[in-house]
């Protein structure tokens, strides 16, 4: 991850030509490594289906993990889902419930989209065999994910909507956790009926009273 | 999976020579695909390492990945942590937090002994991005361990200690599915404070009251 293209043109016309490069670079990434998985998916590779050269690549990435990374991310950013609402973090209607519900129901959504599920089976999977690229995953993609979640569950603690003792760090797995588990593990369907049922149970809890 | 070899004694010398090849080949087998990774474990390198033909393997499984689930189930069945109680079901004092943990607890302890770690990483993954593989993982090996909290669970309603609403299979998600996530992502440390937590938000909820 060097000098992103974008940050280093001479002309406008280089510009464009950097940006369709960065694009379809991006593109072969993630078509191949959902093809083909992490292992089998070279620099080569992604060069050939992108039609720019090896170096072209190198020029702007260090390895094929710092590309995928970087793609993901720029998938992340461009999607419909979750991620979409990262710049303005969760949404705070001031009903924590249904403001749940609607970002859970948004990352099923783009959990079962076919154009993101299978490079992220592919990096996921490949984290969580090799520690190094799943730390960088987590520090880069995840974690600034959780973080909306504990802002949005800080805000609720102070607005007197969940428990003073609640620590929103370990909160949001609740919500987190199972949708990941159901999705990663494909133990029961990923709807929007058990996004909702989630959030009444992590906000309720399941004890009688 | 066809003829398991203490199925097929001819004398009790055989019996203990079809044993002892048995364990070398799981023992093999895990460790392999624990340094290796699930695509370059083969049913060579595991007849190799275990000193056995590679005839003797296909002999008792038709593939690798049927030779890795039935040493995942052995391992799973020797183990010392939450699978040990698959028999006998979960423990039930009657007291449903202390009981689950109990549980909790002890799956933690598994998931960070490093014999059981890197195995079940490798399988884990590869379930992730293969779909036939991985619904075999959960058919055989996660789903008959999710019953055992569906049957604690499913008792605690009917002993008055969890709401009458409560879908069981749903609020297991709530133990398991966070703490497989934090696992699988290390997105932090998998304690057994951690676990106490998780049962307590899981059991009474985050809302305020």
């Amino acid at each position: 991850m060097s000098e992103p293209p974008a940050a280093s043109p001479r002309t406008p016309d280089a510009t464009r030509r950097s940006e369709r490069s960065r694009r379809a670079i991006f593109d072969a990434a993630l078509a191949l490594v959902g093809e083909a998985g992490y292992a089998r998916t070279t620099v080569e590779g992604i060069a050939a289906r992108a039609g720019v050269g090896k170096q072209t690549i190198y020029r702007w990435w260090p390895s094929k993990g710092a590309v995928l990374l970087d793609a993901f991310l720029d998938l992340a950013g461009r999607s419909g889902g979750a991620e979409a609402e990262t710049a303005g973090g969760l949404p705070d209607t001031g009903d924590l419930a249904a403001d749940l519900k609607a970002v859970l129901r948004a990352t099923v959504d783009e959990l079962n989209d076919p154009r993101f599920e299978a490079p992220t089976r592919a990096l996921t999977a490949e984290g969580v065999v090799d520690p190094e690229l799943g730390a960088r995953f987590v520090e880069r993609l995840l974690e600034p994910q959780l973080q909306l979640y504990v802002e949005r569950l800080t805000a609720a603690r102070e607005a007197g909507h969940v428990r003073p003792g609640v620590d929103p760090r370990i909160a949001l797995e609740l919500f987190v956790g199972p949708l990941t588990h159901r999705w990663l593990l494909r133990t029961r369907p990923l709807t929007h009926a058990y996004a909702d049922e989630l959030v009444e149970y992590a906000l309720h809890g399941i004890a009688a009273r």
